[in-house]
């Protein structure tokens, strides 16, 4: 491994750090360095479980990660409840910081922690892994061809998975005081993302919540849709849920071409993910079939989007370490902006289905 | 061919009365027995292009076709505007009726023509020729199946294709006196028959427009959107366009399985069509893939979908000319529901995108 490897700090024990630690080894630019519970069993536990090296460092707490010197970086999979106080207090002790979705309860949080890592030159970056694998690249080629898919006019996303009564009575996501923001918070962050990512990232002009939401008997939503709408007439739609089987659907439609896929937030297989692409479609003569068919496009990666993510996590906190450059604004923006759009989303909700106005 | 082949006129020569007339005789069930068009010379030529026979019988009105006795049943794709005074006409001359959609310009006109096929014993069935593929009737066997696909939660359909612009400023689908529903009753009628169709028809209890419809200059529109809502918690949405690249997506999601797929209205293939299934999908470990992936379904048909229509109502009509059958009630109740829901639509935008309610 490189001298230049990336010492990672893992704060809590949450499912999916078993997911990034494994990532972490794999991404070749970053080391499983220490982590943190509030519990030294549970800690030492997680160490031995997920290939922790045994050099690695096991606390009994979060405080000791962030106060570790040979700490560069800190993975946060907190609930979204402490993201506050956790992530201001790693970016104080200028520790990068690799943020689990959501980045907070609501706009206003999410602008103290980015305020914090400005403040203190440290990277942010979240947790949105598909971002980082190269089929996203490509599919962003084709959306920015003009001639192939011409200018984006509607885009539809859809994330759901069917939870068990355990999970939606008493899951971390769907508690009131950990993860208030619920479906919307865990699933709805990536199809808003994804229509975002679909739209260049231009912010819509305002946000209309669906109706028939569900909440669960805490008040929380497991289930929930909108609509975003641009000033040039674009508009997009996304239905989240907790309710119904695993789907993750995003259909982009341009003026003259058109991307599908069924797989956008993980992808089917690990090493390999493909896309269909649609351009200047058409009917064979009396509408007897397609000519020419989409056409499907396949990506392959030797490492997992997850292990590409904490790469370039590493190669933006390497560069900062060892180059003295600034921390890279694109990916605090991109929270940003998909939190903005959540917080609409959630705010048209409670106001009853209104229009919600984005202002940044 | 049987004795019993159904004998039918055709009233105009739009350019979907080149398809279906192709597909009466494939069929096997009917004749393209007579023509008429306002211009006898149209009408002589659309006879000779599109394979009627020599003893065909070619008219320079509208009414001869209705005042022959030989002609068991009519195929009417005159522009919307027109179907009122002929579909009633049809029916009072006591003509089955296969009508082009959408059947009427609102929801009053249609009940006026559903009305006069019922009170004088007729046949009537839309166009709406993707109902009659086997790959629909497949689909539907999935969707009821309570322990592969298990409740219908949300469903979201798109239809689009690029018009050019002497279409968006020319073709009778833009033009406020011949097809004032514009996309929406174009491409819209069938995003809201397969929302319906996989709501097993059951009516939304509320129906409101997305923001952003786009109108040409006579006002007509050119794409819009909307959400549908059932008393249950179900959602809705569609998107439909005659500004981008040719798109018929239908994602139907239930509470156990999943149903894709990308050219719900027009095969790609004319003899042959799939569809994706997904049942109790799920993650691998760590969630590094699926597991149970998606499944493909190919369905193959030795004749298209717009010849098993024709079949389908020439059988129906065969039945009551030749067993004194009385009409089937499906096919007025499927066209009936689809215009509700699309008169709501159009409501909405003209109220300013407030919920309508669907009263039957």
């Amino acid at each position: 491994m490189a001298v230049s490897t990336i010492q990672i700090g893992i704060l809590g024990c949450a499912e999916i750090a078993r997911k990034v630690s494994r990532a972490i080894p794999l991404s070749q630019t970053a080391t499983l360095y220490a982590v943190g519970s509030r519990s030294i069993e549970k800690a030492q536990k997680f160490a031995a479980d997920n290939g922790f090296p045994a050099t690695a460092k096991v606390y009994g707490s979060y405080e000791e990660v962030l106060d570790d010197p040979n700490v560069d970086a800190v993975y946060v999979p907190l609930p979204t409840s402490l993201h506050i106080k956790w992530a201001v207090l790693a970016a104080q002790k200028k520790k990068h910081l690799l943020l689990e979705k959501p980045v907070g309860l609501n706009i206003e949080e999410v602008d103290v922690i980015l305020a914090a890592c400005e403040a203190n030159g440290v990277q942010f970056m979240d947790g949105t892994m598909w971002m980082h694998h190269p089929r996203t690249a490509k599919m962003r080629e084709f959306l920015s061809d003009a001639k192939q898919f011409g200018e984006l006019k509607s885009v539809h996303t859809c994330f759901t998975f069917t939870a068990d009564q355990n999970f939606l009575e008493n899951d971390i996501r769907v508690k009131p005081d950990l993860d208030g923001l619920g479906a919307l918070g865990d699933v709805g962050w990536y199809c808003i993302r994804g229509i975002l990512w679909a739209a260049d990232y231009e912010l819509p002009k305002s946000v209309i919540a669906l109706r028939n939401p569900v909440f669960n008997k805490a008040g929380v939503i497991i289930s929930c849709g909108a609509s975003l709408l641009w000033e040039d007439g674009k508009v997009g739609t996304f239905h989240c849920s907790f309710l119904t089987n695993l789907t993750m659907d995003l259909t982009a439609v341009g003026t003259k071409g058109t991307l599908h896929l069924h797989d956008f937030i993980v992808p089917f297989e690990e090493k390999k993910a493909s896309f269909i692409s649609a351009v200047e479609s058409g009917f064979k003569e009396l509408a007897t079939g397609w000519e020419p068919k989409p056409s499907e496009h396949t990506v392959t990666t030797d490492i997992p989007q997850e292990a590409l993510m904490v790469r370039e996590f590493c190669k933006l906190v390497g560069s900062i370490k060892n180059e003295g450059a600034k921390p890279e604004k694109k990916w605090p923006t991109l929270s940003r902006k998909t939190s903005l759009v959540l917080d609409a989303v959630k705010t048209s909700i409670e106001k009853g289905f209104e229009a919600v106005e984005i202002v940044s």
